[in-house]
């Protein structure tokens, strides 16, 4: 007999329910009230076709380091989720698309990255956003699971 | 008998010597070469007089936070010099003046301080510039020693 496996759906998953609640909160005057999730997520959403076609040459859109800058807020809302501890992102974005960000737990860097070519920030679909968005936030809470005390302080 | 306390000269200190050397390092092509270290620290001194009259409304002047930005870059580098361990300073700037500057080690926030009222950012003088260098850098590393595992992570 073979197993039946049941996709998740991706809206379902903590991380995206903190991003699409992260990206309402932007919305004081119940504009997008009738949006769906998905629409809300569409800046997101970059597939290889038109990954190819934006330049990484000079400053990256302002709205798309808006869209990494929320990305990061989720993280953190997810990780503050789990453990109860408060993960605030820092990011510092040079010209050209480089940069770095952290999650700052306490006295914890609970996560760090070198960002690079942020022009193209995007992902193939809601699944692989989901996927990675799960991604870091389980590294950030095994970090602060293993320093409990620092990432308290 | 009283003893003779000598006055420590302020630009000796690491602190004001790692200050002054990051503020020559913007000069690329020597056209402070010729000045005092006094006369480049002059954009950091700020009498009380003086910041009276300095309003606290709207955003502050560039180049205050970049002397605000230059002053934990040599923060940091005092970190590094006494420890050995790289201290990195990320600052988080609103407008109006108020923000957050961490110093991270490896995977340890060192310092971490909210920022008021940037407008007004200086010192009475070189000795308390040199002093409050001093303090800061002493807690940071304060810090590195008690965690030097994370810290160099």
């Amino acid at each position: 007999m073979s197993e039946t496996i049941t996709p998740v759906d991706p809206l379902t998953t903590q991380f995206l329910q903190c991003l699409v609640g992260r990206i309402r909160a932007e919305d004081a005057f119940g504009a997008w009230d009738r949006k769906s999730d998905t629409t809300l997520l569409k800046d997101y959403i970059v597939t290889k076709a038109e990954r190819r076609t934006i330049p990484i040459i000079g400053d990256p859109d302002p709205d798309t380091l808006a869209c990494v800058e929320t990305f990061y807020q989720a993280i953190g809302l997810t990780v503050e989720r789990a453990t109860g501890v408060m993960a605030t992102p820092m990011m510092k974005m040079s010209h050209e698309g480089f940069g770095r960000v952290v999650l700052l737990a306490g006295k914890l860097v609970a996560y760090s990255r070198t960002l690079r070519d942020m022009h193209r920030f995007g992902f193939e679909g809601l699944s692989a956003l989901a996927a990675e968005g799960a991604k870091l936030a389980a590294q950030a809470i095994a970090l602060i699971e293993a320093h409990p005390e620092l990432a308290r302080d």
